[in-house]
């Protein structure tokens, strides 16, 4: 992104259970001037009002996957997110960089999800990965301008995950760390503005989504198995062919039966079983950092 | 208990979002061989099959408050849990033993909180106390056999807490853990009711509640800080007093300013914010364990 940032959004409660994100808004909202920075506007957004007032992710269909642009110019789409969806596209219109605040049952730490691969979002990646030695880099299999996650409404930005944490509560730890990424993003967009030079990393290692596992199920769809006990937790972690990678309910171990060594992430995510993902996979690559 | 036992209830699903009992008495269903005793019959009730099937707590009210001997003889009272409620204390009619399946977001390992604390309890939890190493035993401020817990609708019996596990996952290490203790207490009952010698010891450590905290909060009732970091995960540690208890949404640390060390538990469950509790406090007791 060769032009100057005019304007950023971060926005919490997209999901209406993960608190993280919806405290620190409030937050930001309370205290403007911890977001607010000389060369650009800051705007926040507490996405989902109605879910984070019923403690849920979601009313009638998950907020974060109702951004595609034929959804969004549906008129037909009546439900509470289809609304809102369209209300914050419309306040979304001339950000340049969103950064959406999650978290994850998963034990996933600190993960940078970009919106896209590009340049801008690699060179900012790189240089949190720099900067936070526990921040991870993950890319999902739809990070296009045209994804239905809320992050694909501008060019720049991402998605903020951390975790492990339980839905619907506080965890000061996080909460700490997701505001200490803000800031350093906002500065790191700041210098950019001003043209300050700014060391960032010539590469960093990125987990590229290539995969999602289901749970075992039985022939009516049931869960007949949960995660194995030893890939609990183990996000970021590799998972070589023929480890184990589910318990099924009458004590069989099922293992890993890929030919490569992956590293799983979202690994029993709460919210994730009504989507039939266990877990998904991805490949750790090395990329190059361009200029 | 001097006469025999002979029914033993296992509950699980009473809050529709705590699966690992939910998916343990889906087992025991289809695997009724695994908790039959020769010298009692077992039940197993699936609490709250709306609250599972929604995977929330409770639809109208929490089905754990709702046990009161006065709210059951209530018929004005016709939400969906006090209509359970009524129809889970008829099946209940005639149970010596309850044992009703928790998670919960703290950090309580494998917690045993007795019905009441009378001397075949406090048997029971002193036996496994030594049986499983990693059992703890508590004691809520309302032990009581017209306590509105579903356990206090049998004399004998606990709820077993286990966690930290978020709501609506499967964690497999605590479904194994929960499934070997409900094992040990069924042997432990079927020895007792043919009696044979069962190594008891002669005391038990019990955490007994004796004070509840709330959350920081503001004038309108709303957060205004979490539990301190340092606080977070260390149910059934020390608290000192002056120790970090909270830390509000402005930085500053909130000390515990009681005068006696406590052991707090429940830190952080999730579905005790409503309830205006962040935490639990025991006192830590040596008990004799009668004959």
């Amino acid at each position: 992104m060769s032009s100057p940032i005019r304007r950023v959004a971060i926005v919490g409660g997209t999901h209406g259970n993960e608190w993280t994100g919806v405290y620190l808004v409030k937050q930001f909202q309370q205290f403007p001037k911890m977001i607010a920075r000389s060369s650009f506007e800051t705007i926040t957004i507490l996405a989902n009002p109605k879910a984070i007032a019923a403690n849920c992710r979601y009313l009638d269909r998950d907020l974060n996957r109702s951004f595609a642009s034929e959804d969004l110019a549906n008129p037909n789409l009546q439900g509470y997110e289809d609304q809102r969806a369209k209300e914050i596209a419309a306040q979304l219109r001339g950000v340049d960089v969103i950064l959406d605040l999650h978290s994850t049952t998963s034990n996933m730490g600190l993960t940078i999800l970009p919106s896209t691969p590009d340049a801008f979002n690699l060179r900012l990646s790189a240089y949190l990965s720099q900067q936070h030695l526990d921040v991870r880099v993950a890319l999902g299999m739809d990070c296009t301008q045209d994804a239905p996650m809320l992050r694909s409404r501008a060019q720049s930005g991402c998605t903020i995950e951390v975790g492990a944490v339980a839905q619907g509560v506080l965890n000061a730890h996080f909460l700490q760390q997701t505001e200490q990424l803000v800031y350093t993003i906002l500065d790191y967009l700041e210098a950019l503005n001003q043209g300050k030079s700014l060391t960032v990393p010539s590469s960093l290692t990125l987990y590229q989504a290539i995969a999602v596992v289901d749970y075992p199920r039985d022939a009516t769809g049931n869960l007949a198995g949960c995660i194995h006990p030893q890939l609990q937790f183990k996000d970021y972690e590799p998972l070589h062919p023929n480890d184990p990678m589910f318990l099924s309910f009458t004590g069989e171990t099922i293992p890993y039966q890929g030919e490569s060594t992956v590293f799983p992430i979202f690994i029993n995510e709460a919210a994730y079983y009504e989507k039939g993902i266990a877990m998904i996979l991805t490949e750790m690559r090395q990329v190059e950092c361009p200029d």
